[in-house]
């Protein structure tokens, strides 16, 4: 059976906030190449910068290892692991139950993303999402992870699985959420490079930390556009937190107040699948850790790691079904989400047009101060120089200043311009999808299913 | 029949090439399911930064609309249009003969792509390179262009082509190569996405501006590894420029001093295809342009434009068989090419590493002296201020130096760790990637085809 567990801890500040989730596993019946099992932990460890700030890294970690050993997961799929000496802990330990694994490098921290897997990895691959919060934000520590999806090609007994990991931008405020445009993005660069790097999959998963809600736009935007079945919806068998939630309050590590108004927690992080035409999947079984180990005095992490058992049945190749399974009605519900999501990324682009203007006028006035300052210094220069009656403290303070605003705002001037490109991309790519969507559904006319 | 053009010029100094290059256009036989011929132009535009310097700009462009709207390419891909405004030019001006279009907007100017089709676009991606030379490098100005691959999913008469356009990073010195690691890096990501996203494809075309000559090791790890076929070796009807050079000295706009020792020009610029199991392509015939254009007093580009044409034909799926098919000696080649590019990588990964280890030094210096001089500031306060005697304005300036040491250093130790992380991310790929092309060697034994 899968387990899944994850723990975390926040001390009341952001930025000390210490993550320790697990991800997915899979078991699967070796060499069994009609179907099989897979069993699939999800779950995210904990934020690096914050190692020596976390409490109690170690001993989770030794925790985290001991758990994982003595459970026999075909995937382990693993967020915030930002220190690789973490990683290369947690290599060692599993080297004989999972020895085959990988480390997504990126950005300036890492991605924090890890795979072990008990079958042979036959491809990796990663794609670093293109816009990823602010660096100026560095309480927020998001762009410094430099956030990506990893995707691995696993071999599963002749079985061809290609999964994905990932862990989109935070959430730091419900009410008023600055990096919604930012997930919205992210989720549709994810959304593209699942679908165009699995047509030769087997089985698909997807597992990860996506901080969106289940009824939020990212994720219905992600399954209605990918197909991808969640794992707490798919199972009749779920054993867990209420909801499934995995941010809940009764876990020490998590923060009372953003939970307030969810009362039983909230439901986050994910595992999702899809067959193909020549493999049949199903969600045998589902489960979620409940905060607490029992025997420990804390848990793995601030979020409930994830577990679930898969079953897979080779099926005769299905001709292009699924395409014309999606009924209208399915169809104008997607592309009202496309809209929404196209929406909010304008928003962010609209936002970031203004921030780069702002950056840019700070710029010119750094500027005209830097050059008003040097007319003066030259003036009396010129003129026989009259050393006194001049505030020179005042006088470098002011061109020391307009200095570094000319270098900080030239910096955040390029910044921004790259965010403008990226935001504009996902925008055009989202326009084309809704009109190719819009003719599917002209095409079948008003009334065909 | 399809022609290529490409038009470029440059005044001696680097920063005010200006390049011209036309991209891949097919041409297919409409509603012809069975098979057909498909038309390719190749070539480069302009730099936009340079757009004011560029000689000739408008009616370059205008002399190339003309040729377009003459020629009925099925597939046009274009580099270097780094305007918005050019590119909205051509569109219009193609807005008949090719009326499906997009532009890949990308880092801080644009990647510079755009591709021009006579059949509708079902799918846009962008990949961007994870290193793409140094920000600081304004002159060399590849990083400012943010540098990727795009890429485009298009029906043509029922066959689905994946297309991809792309341009890597500038070779500015052959003997003296300081981007050589992020070329190969750039290829390296150029191959796995390129692997991945094409297994739904009928039919795979990548052109581009590549900046490497045809037996230069990103090359021999783009063929070998994806199994592309150079349209120049794959028709038996080429004409053009001898050995099939797209940067010649008798182009106007090119650096002669540049070409000193290649006399002929040289092969920086391809179209590559390949087929797949349902589909047969071959390249029926491919020319490049010839330096000027009759008529017209310069030429298009300062690089020569390449087009192909085509032939596609369905056939009955092989069963897996390209797969067999790669004999021990190709796959002892490939491991022989993968094992250089690792090393080429791990040379640009020390060498940035290195790099950081500057700057952090540099920055711990601008700390110290600003300490240092907070100190020397604080101290005459302390004791009864003794103004005279002291170098003030020495000190400020000392002051406004080591604050912005602090901040650029700082912005770069971030970059730095990027680039390492990235390069990183590429070695271990790499790794992986050799591990599994040794372990078919060792499956197959020693004496197997």
């Amino acid at each position: 059976m899968a387990h899944l567990i994850q723990v975390s801890q926040i001390r009341g500040q952001q930025f000390i906030k210490r993550e320790m989730r697990f991800p997915s596993a899979m078991k699967w019946g070796p060499g069994n190449r009609g179907g099989g099992t897979i069993m699939l932990w999800e779950g995210r460890l904990l934020f690096r910068g914050v190692r020596y700030l976390s409490q109690h890294c170690t001993p989770r970690y030794q925790m985290i290892a001991d758990l994982l050993k003595e459970e026999d997961f075909d995937l382990i799929l693993l967020q915030e692991v930002y220190s690789e000496k973490d990683y290369l802990f947690l290599k060692r330990a599993l080297s004989h139950c999972n020895p085959h694994s990988h480390y997504f490098k990126s950005g300036v921290i890492g991605s924090g993303l890890a795979l072990f897997s008990k079958h042979k990895l036959l491809d990796v691959f990663l794609y670093r999402y293109s816009v990823n919060g602010f660096p100026y934000k560095a309480f927020h520590g998001d762009w410094f992870a430099g956030k990506a999806v990893g995707m691995v090609v696993v071999n599963i007994g002749g079985m061809v699985a290609h999964v994905y990991i990932t862990h989109l931008h935070a959430e730091y405020s419900r009410e008023n959420d600055a990096y919604l445009p930012h997930r919205v993005a992210q989720t549709w660069e994810l959304v593209q490079f699942l679908r165009l790097t699995s047509a030769a999959a087997d089985l698909i998963i997807l597992g990860g930390d996506l901080n969106m809600h289940p009824s939020d736009l990212g994720i219905r935007l992600l399954r209605g556009y990918t197909g991808l079945v969640d794992c707490y919806h798919a199972t009749q068998n779920f054993q867990g937190c209420p909801d499934g939630a995995t941010y809940i309050p009764q876990n020490p590590f998590t923060s009372k107040s953003e939970l307030e108004t969810f009362p039983n927690g909230i439901r986050i992080d994910y595992i999702l699948f899809k067959g193909s035409a020549t493999l049949a999947a199903k969600c045998d079984s589902f489960s979620t850790t409940m905060g607490c180990v029992p025997g420990q005095p804390f848990p793995y992490s601030d979020h409930e790691a994830l577990s679930a058992m898969l079953l897979a049945q080779r099926q005769q190749k299905k001709q292009e079904e699924e395409e014309a399974m999606a009924s209208s009605e399915l169809l104008a519900n997607l592309i009202d989400t496309m809209n929404e999501a196209r929406t909010e990324v304008k928003v962010g682009l609209h936002h970031v047009e203004g921030m780069r203007h702002t950056a840019m006028r700070m710029g010119i006035m750094g500027l005209a101060l830097l050059l008003l300052e040097m007319l003066i210094a030259l003036v009396p220069w010129l003129a026989v120089s009259t050393e006194q009656g001049f505030p020179r403290a005042t006088f470098y303070l002011l061109g020391s200043l307009s200095l570094v605003t000319l270098v900080l705002t030239g910096v955040l001037y390029i910044f921004y311009s790259t965010q403008v490109k990226a935001l504009h991309s996902t925008e055009e790519q989202m326009r084309l999808a809704v009109l190719r969507l819009q003719e599917q559904v002209t095409s079948r006319g008003p009334h065909s299913r």
